[in-house]
């Protein structure tokens, strides 16, 4: 703890490659993969929006009451960027990538993690101010 | 243009401060900021699902042809965690971005913008070894 305080939300923005491409162009498998990965992280599922594209490629988002997983997919290059961003100490967003890249047939991803609403100095110097008053 | 390629699409993680907290906590409010943010940028809309949560708080999508726009909002913070993820050369996705702080009266914002999709190295060097073949 620091006086930047605690994230309100953690999101992994991953890149995920060599992926199996009939899978990644087929929209039905692309949304049981992701609501699958969302009900593995222990996500409370909202709703599930998804749309293939012409002449490939399939967008998904999987929104959950801890915020949200989204997926697009370029099939002709074996790709998909999959973000997923959770609030609350009960989802491990980890759980839903490692899902992800397992049933995508992934051969290669890498992510990174982002802290997202830390707080910030100037925030933080306006309330100190504020308390002087 | 080097050996990496272009990037697939361009996503902008943006933390959103010193919002209106009464505009953060309305849903209604909230889904007409992020579907405007979505029109000014040049997106063609797909699909929008917007929720409410207790005892505060406003999670919502944007699904645009060229990829998504989500906002998490925290009211009681005068924050919101905005992404906003666009492909191809038509949607600006930092015009998107001016509206939403624009209209939700953010004092301050900050944004990374992020290139997904680049292409690797490893992958490249297996395209060379098949090409040997």
């Amino acid at each position: 703890m620091n006086v930047l305080g605690n994230p309100l939300g953690v999101q992994l923005l991953a890149e995920v490659w060599e992926c199996n491409s009939d899978k990644l162009n087929d929209v039905k498998t692309v949304e049981e993969v992701m609501v699958r990965a969302a009900e593995k992280s222990g996500a409370d599922i909202r709703e599930v929006v998804f749309h293939r594209f012409e002449p490939q490629g399939v967008s998904g988002v999987v929104v959950i009451s801890e915020s949200h997983l989204t997926i697009h997919t370029w099939p002709e290059l074996g790709y998909a960027a999959v973000d997923i961003f959770t609030c609350g100490e009960r989802v491990n967003p980890w759980d839903a990538l490692e899902s992800i890249a397992q049933e995508l047939d992934a051969e290669e991803a890498h992510a990174m993690e982002i802290s997202r609403g830390m707080k910030n100095l100037s925030r933080l110097k306006k309330k100190m101010d504020r308390s002087k008053e």
